[in-house]
């Protein structure tokens, strides 16, 4: 037996690349399984393309189409797709086309405080490796950067080894074609015109196409909802045709992305805000119209702020400073390189550790730059300025949930940005009740951070902690203990921040900090106190209506009874109480029609309030059959 | 509002370090809170050096300490702490100990399939950047690796930016103490004779000590458990000293590792391991001693097994195999760096997918390829070689569970290894039962993967899912309905493994793969039956003594009613009725002693077992309360 020694040890030591790291550890990024892995894939290369359209202020069309490489075999088993995402975004310049698909750990997100879908830099060359491992294939890659000039199309697969692209196939020329040509998807759903310019990005994998929780169809759902400004088009796989889908749909004119939910009119709304602006399946596509026409806000990025700075950030931060100029004064770092220190602040700090005003940075010793630090955690500064967030807000919400539910009644609220750990966040919520949406136990949780719909994880996220919290009972919905709220609801949440706390990789669930859970709530309520003024007033209207029906269910005994001891006319006299129950109960009788639905004229107050829509046609009341004779 | 375009985009693409990535996301790595970091680091810290002990062949000496930088505040605000950790493991060689130290993703572990603690090559170095984020300051080291050679010790740290070492300060003389001069440790429990080569690494970081589940020491409890050939002494802050010390443990003279828990002596035991040796505390010192003198089974590395291999690894492999010998025929290719593949078998290989029998490697096209690929899914070959991992043992299992746990029974199991996506991996449990063990609803699962205690995520690990799942009523075990069993009952679970599947990389749960559920329920299953023959029985002799007692109770009244119809003598009587029931309850009075106690005999079936220990004098019988007259 050969013992091992230090030398012999040490020789077995290596590098091990970051990409060989995760090909390993493939499950930490959300390829876990075929059926997940599917969705992983599509959903990187979406966020991409959200996040390319709006820093370049472009509303997003973007096309998503899964193609069934295998198409015959069962459905349960794992496939080979070649999933193809499209965006209108502003291109992809060359020379980093290796480095967005082909390494993992590159990009302009990670450094920067600033409000993105993708941070890390991982998640569409991850996608890509995926891809590589379980099919050999390599990416394909189309991108124009200039309306009509020239289209780069190349295929390219990461080497593992060194965690860089290796490129396989070039072509730069203008006439080819882009959105490139897609068999599967009719011309008028891939016009040139809606695409001058942007990136396609095709993938070739291993996955399973199921429909359901968890599936591409309720992610593109929830996009679609989050981001009531993109118009997405979802091609699926043909052989899944018939059975899901509601032939009722789109028409063919209704194809291209600038017909259909672009229009300027507002259409039968309420307040503003197109209710007729629905998703729509016709054959095995769906479209996700545009419901609203502004881009999110602009963000912009923030310097960190001192209150929530590491010791060891703080170091790094002071060398390399030095790096960039190596005669920057203290003064100039604190105020240059953090959010609220302003000129005097930056004095006053450089007072508190003790030192002269215009100190070198490179004077600094290990003891001053630890105090600094100390100074800087007690500090009472502002809060961090907030244009680097960009909320949903609550006509977009609203808009959204519209699009997507059949409801009777929506509230959505915006809270203040506000801060954990020095980084801004803002926390948004929506709900949803009544009309088509089915009764169920624990509803269903709408959960979102930066606008990303997050679909698995569900029992370790923040935002299911904090709706369970909520004593929904106040509200008049039913709810079990340690629950989710139940019937007729969906509830939506929304973390906006520079930098989500996920509690991993493939960023699955929110880590449940106590200033992050407490904003939710707070949204949350804001939400079920309208829900409750609209659940009360439902309730006492259906009373009402009750009672009257009580009322007149005993008119004509009354009427036979007094005619038998007063001789008059009964029919005479029950005409005269009838006349009189009808007068006395006028006011249910405006509020409920004869098919039992609340009418307009009841929700004045609630309407008045912009964060809330009733859709009347909608709001059929339940209990009906109790007052029938 | 300057619109972005893909150049101006272009411009801010860069690379992200990996170190700068998990300095972000270090609740990735185990760093969530200041406990859970404190725990992490030492963690990290004694799984290297357990691995490479083992690997040298040596029986570890394993020195823990924690000084409280801070003593005098609050003990539950994070306070700086200084982790060292002392091996006499083979040293590290100096050329190494940058990259061991200051580097994330660098070792020797990853690219192999051989079973270790380590498989990842971050752990260490995340520890030191934790210490570095939260204190500034640097990693001490010190290594040796001859006996009475140069000792090097050496300041470093990570730069964040580049994912690479930065030495402060360096040091290389024989005569710098070796182990470090450690304050807070009598020089008995760090002798240098204990000591002749190995490393010390010594991190200052932001914590917070507080004993209990998830602790630094029932992680050292839990790792002597499962390393019975391990002796750790474990010095905590001694400002914690007292209330939870147990102050009847070691003496002075206990103090070295070489004297205590090692004699040949196998004291007073049961089938041939020492029951004596037990955990002691003394003031602020635990020893956690050496109860087997045998190392685990050397494992050996192995290749790749067909059936679990991806086609994209397959495809790397072809490639990295020609960089080597870009002569290398398919045929050398299959049989050497597979295993379960020899010369015929590499032979029919080529042959199935149609090609020469000595084709090189550079004429394979990607379709032959994956035509290899689909030949290697479906061929049925042989399971993996098992001398790649190497598992507790029964007879170790017991001893570490003797040496931790006061019970009066313990069983314990090992299943056959067997493999999961091609990777062989092996099962093994443990119960103990009744002692002092303090009684549940739910009792304590001690999860272990590769002798690594995982002390967090319980609830999604498959070791509880498991255990979850077996019917523990069946061996007399209280459980409710999808709880843990309850009772007095510890039960331990381990898997052994060249590569564990963990949920996340802060390794603290384990995958629920079908193949490893089912292996941990049958191990479970096998020690559930034998408490289940130990419970029967002892539920036989209460019933025994209990009929003993009745009858004994009624022997008076028997004899004076007898002698008061015969006339015959009624004290003649009662003593000729008691000796025979004297003779007739012979069993059950040589079974349970006056103090109710269970005595040997009655277990010799469970006693030939060797699998099986009972500890007489602690197997009380609970019940006896019921028979007392």
């Amino acid at each position: 037996m050969p013992k091992e020694t230090a030398e012999t040890m040490s020789a077995r030591q290596k590098d091990i690349s970051v990409a060989e790291f995760f090909a390993k550890n493939k499950h930490l990024l959300g390829f876990d399984n075929p059926r997940k892995a599917l969705l992983t894939a599509v959903k990187e290369a979406v966020d991409n393309s959200l996040d390319a359209c709006e820093e370049a202020s472009i509303l997003p069309n973007i096309l998503v189409v899964i193609e069934d490489l295998v198409p015959g075999s069962a459905a349960s088993n794992p496939h080979r797709f070649r999933v193809t995402v499209v965006d209108n975004g502003p291109g992809i310049v060359r020379k980093n086309i290796e480095n967005v698909f082909g390494r993992l750990l590159f990009g302009s997100k990670f450094h920067r405080l600033k409000m993105s879908r993708g941070q890390q830099g991982i998640g569409i060359s991850a996608a890509g490796m995926y891809g590589l491992i379980t099919t050999g294939k390599p990416m394909g890659i189309h991108t124009r950067i200039k309306k009509g000039g020239m289209v780069v199309a190349l295929e390219l697969a990461i080497n593992t080894k060194s965690n860089r692209a290796e490129v396989y196939r070039e072509e730069g020329r203008a006439d080819i074609p882009f959105p490139p040509t897609l068999s599967a998807v009719p011309v008028a759903y891939r016009h040139p015109k809606d695409f001058p310019t942007g990136t396609s990005v095709s993938i070739e994998l291993e996955g399973i196409y199921r429909k359901g929780k968890g599936s591409v169809d309720e992610f593109l759902e929830l996009v679609g909802i989050a981001n009531p400004h993109a118009h997405i088009t979802f091609v699926w796989p043909s052989r899944y045709y018939g059975g899901n889908s509601d032939e009722s749909g789109v028409a063919e004119s209704d194809a291209t992305t600038e017909r259909s939910g672009d229009s300027d009119n507002d259409g039968p709304g309420v307040e503003g805000i197109d209710t007729s602006i629905q998703t729509t399946t016709c054959g095995n596509i769906t479209i996700f119209p545009r419901s609203v026409r502004e881009l999110p806000k602009e963000t912009v990025e923030i310097q960190p702020h001192p209150n929530g700075i590491e010791l060891g950030t703080l170091l790094q931060m002071t060398k390399n400073a030095q790096l960039e100029d190596k005669n920057e004064t203290l003064h100039k770092f604190l105020h240059t390189r953090f959010c609220c220190i302003d000129e005097d602040l930056a004095d006053a700090f450089v007072d508190a550790i003790k030192l002269p005003r215009r100190v070198g940075l490179s004077a600094l010793t290990h003891d001053n730059i630890q105090l600094l630090y100390k100074t800087f955690r007690a500090a009472d500064l502002d809060t961090p300025p907030t244009d680097c967030l960009s909320p949903i807000g609550v006509r977009q919400m609203l808009s959204g949930l519209l699009k997507g539910l059949k409801a009777e009644f929506y509230a959505a609220s915006s809270r203040p940005p506000t801060v954990y750990r020095g980084r801004p966040f803002q926390i948004e919520a929506g709900i949803a009740f009544g009309g088509e949406i089915d009764a169920s136990d624990e509803c269903r949780l709408l959960r979102l951070a930066n606008r990303v719909p997050l679909q698995n994880l569900a029992s370790s996220c923040c935002t299911t902690k904090a709706t369970v919290e909520v004593n929904w009972k106040a509200y008049g919905l039913p709810q079990g203990k340690s629950c989710l709220p139940g019937g007729q609801v969906v509830i939506m949440l929304h973390m906006a921040s520079v930098w989500v706390p996920f509690t991993s990789e493939s960023k699955e669930a929110i880590a449940d900090y106590d200033e992050i859970r407490e904003e939710m709530k707070l949204a949350l309520m804001e939400c079920g106190r309208k829900l409750g003024i609209y659940m009360k007033k439902r309730a006492s209207l259906l009373k009402e209506r009750e009672r009257r029906d009580v009322f007149k269910r005993y008119l004509g005994e009354v009427s036979k009874a007094v005619a038998s001891v007063s001789g008059c006319n009964q029919t005479k006299l029950y005409k005269a109480l009838f006349a009189q129950a009808e007068k006395k109960t006028a006011l249910a009788d405006a509020s409920i029609d004869d098919a039992g639905n609340i009418v307009r004229r009841q929700h004045a107050a609630l309407q008045r309030d912009d964060s809330v829509v009733v859709v009347e046609d909608r709001a059929t009341v339940q209990v009906e059959e109790n007052n029938k004779e």
